[in-house]
């Protein structure tokens, strides 16, 4: 399990004082790409290749607010990947442990064109890697 | 069926391109708060009654890009309404009718101390008029 | 004088309860990219053409808080533009008429490379256009 | 002087492939509240004893592209600070020391009324806090 971590910044909040709830969607993205950083599949390095990885389905639960004076910590992994889309599963803390957020989020990858690729195929490394990242499931 | 548009910004594009996907997040809410203004049911004015409508989930899936010089259109309806929470699925397409996103909200209410409440309680002029926009089922 | 104006959205605000300061800063390229499209010199078509125009300096003067619920008006003009930087010049008002914001920006043009360019050399229709909007100066 | 350092996000840059420009003033306050919880002058507490601190002028040069991949580092002082009003004179740089972007902002103390404040009268401890971290002039 990887783990993110950062203070709210205060432009994150509302006038409900509480962070809006679109940022909570960009921290998911900080985490993601704080994780492909983490193993070695970084997304600068990934959109060089020609390899973008748009969202295609995002389905999260808001259980508790954020305020700013919060530090939050997103703590994903990855329970599935078929070469050609991944998912991740997200859950959002604060400095009490208390669970902000809970969701997944799919991802396909593509190319410039922005037609559905494979990566296994088109990047075998970073393929592997990924791969390797894979929650193994209990037996 | 509400629908609520307008241009994309170029602030709102990321370097894929294409309009980065938490913005469609705050497109939702634009469309949900120009909904909640066309019934009258307006949310400054809810908020004056010490009612808030944090959202409580966020499901949607990412169909196609939407880029700067699109036209976006988001069509919104009121699936269902209990009285105390309320739900609100989307359909976002461009000047083309191509779709963008479809999805759905779910959302509560609560006080200014973000305890639940029932607004058919708390503000039953509002609730009247929330339920009477509530999709009707078809028979 | 070109006027843009808009609801603001709820996003906009932050915990104090008012629109955060670094949204004016969309609100006045919302304006600028309004205008370009107003006179025919579409950021989209620039940008096609493998033009850029990238700010460089940004002077702007917070005069009142907006809020939720507000209407704002952007109100600009060129005073300046010398062939390869302009400089545009922004009133914003609320709908009680209100000034909130006075201020300036000023753009070069580059190629993709970020070189700067002369627009009257890389796009001399675009530079015709545009020259005709300069602020004719009292005699 | 003052540090504040971290990487760019995905989400802040645009279609030109660089961070948009809006997100370098949100730079600046993350910078500047990151200085103040330094200084133990932190905003939350500030905001518990009803001051606010809003902007009133900002005027920055930007120098040079900031891109995802890079990480940047604000220094910050404060050149002025009249018991009323305070300026912030704001440098930065990216991981090759690049300037990215050289400027100021200048800030007030209000009450939640929004009524301009000595923050000497309202809150002395404070006054005193940010009154040593005054630039010294050179002699």
């Amino acid at each position: 399990m990887f783990a993110y971590a950062r203070d709210v910044f205060y432009y994150e909040t509302d006038q409900m004082g509480v962070v809006h709830h679109s940022n909570f969607i960009r921290w998911l993205e900080e985490a993601r790409i704080a994780f492909f950083t983490h193993t070695g599949l970084s997304y600068a390095h990934m959109e060089t290749l020609g390899v973008l990885s748009p969202i295609i389905n995002c389905n999260v639960q808001y259980k508790y607010f954020a305020r700013f004076g919060d530090h939050f910590t997103v703590r994903l992994q990855i329970p599935k990947y078929t070469g050609v889309r991944f998912q991740v599963h997200y859950t959002v803390v604060n400095q009490n442990q208390t669970i902000l957020l809970e969701g997944e989020t799919a991802h396909a990858f593509v190319n410039t064109q922005y037609r559905p690729i494979s990566l296994a195929k088109a990047a075998p490394d970073l393929h592997n890697i990924l791969k390797n990242y894979v929650t193994h499931q209990q037996q």
